[in-house]
């Protein structure tokens, strides 16, 4: 059974035989570990889901699962198909001159949105949350844990002052690609984070 | 066929009568007055439907849609029961003390929010807006030229900043009511606007 493909096919193998046992790596491995976590995150949530629970859905060892993906949120995010993992860009954007924090995170987000391929799912997972309370709640929990928490712990900020600009940056990506609200929508850039830079530093900058 | 009912029920009156005559105000006048509202709104966008032409599909007299509503804007609240009339909030928001203006208008939008009622339609046009192309057209021509650009000619203020104050307000109302995003969603409302008020103000303040 070890060289067997694991696409979405039952008939690509005998069916009781398929999440029976543990499977070493293939292939499709990995395409079947983002499958297994979709399925896992969506039903449990990201805080409740484990490595030990999505290797357990995917019929593989967690030791492979770990060798696939450090941390369970680049799980989340490869499943996700995310543009940019946070275990990555939360210390470029904590670190650096503390003044420049809020300009280096509304530059991020704006430069990572304007790139259509980027934004769509992002995009996808926020109207998700808007029409499905249990896709949500898998998103609130990965937010606020994955992204907003650690933020919040590097600049040592209250989490309602990251929730607050977490809502600036938002509201803004909605209506400049969603909405397409004008000026908003056309506007470039730099001339958007001169606006918005000192709003988030404010919020950043408050009582530790 | 002036006592017709006008329902939504064919069988309430000979079909092919319907919509041929213009009929004198009845009990549901104004309900089949907001019916096609609706109808011209989302076909046609907020800008472009003009009181007569939802006249004309209601297939009453325009003087009669202008003694039902003051202005195209109370009709759009009207037929999407909207909690708030644009016409009647933005002059009590812009009026009274200039450096508090910042202040009344993240107060007024976090009461009006807070009611389950009031935010239920507010949170079904967003979520429409979402996923719906056309919808998002009405629903920004809306925003735009019935609060938006009256807020910002009242402040004599560059629409940029009055839009990155509604992204940061519909941000806020967003996540903390549809993404339950903590400790934004319990916090209590004088304490938000104590963090979120000098954002607005300080974009309201902007070059004129």
């Amino acid at each position: 059974m070890s060289e067997r493909p694991v696409g979405g096919q039952p008939e690509s193998g005998p069916a009781g035989r398929r999440r029976a046992g543990r499977r070493p790596g293939s292939a499709d491995t990995r395409g079947q570990i983002l499958a297994a976590a979709r399925e896992t995150f969506s039903e449990k949530g990201f805080d409740k889901a484990t490595i030990r629970s999505i290797a357990r859905q995917a019929g593989v060892d967690p030791a492979l699962v770990h060798h696939y993906f450090a941390s369970k949120e680049g799980m989340f995010v490869a499943a996700m198909e995310l543009p940019v993992n946070p275990d990555i860009v939360i210390p470029m954007i904590t670190s650096g001159p503390r003044e420049e924090v809020g300009e280096r995170l509304t530059r991020f987000v704006l430069t990572m949105t304007s790139s259509a391929e980027a934004r769509q799912p992002v995009l996808a997972l926020a109207r998700t949350a808007m029409t499905n309370d249990r896709m949500a709640t898998m998103i609130r929990e990965f937010v606020a844990h994955a992204i907003l928490d650690r933020v919040a712990e590097a600049l040592r900020i209250p989490p309602l002052r990251m929730d607050a600009a977490f809502a600036q940056l938002f509201g803004v990506v909605l209506m400049r690609y969603v909405v397409k609200l004008e000026p908003l929508a056309s506007v470039d850039i730099e001339e958007l984070v001169e606006l918005l830079a000192p709003t988030i530093q404010r919020y950043l900058d408050g009582p530790r």
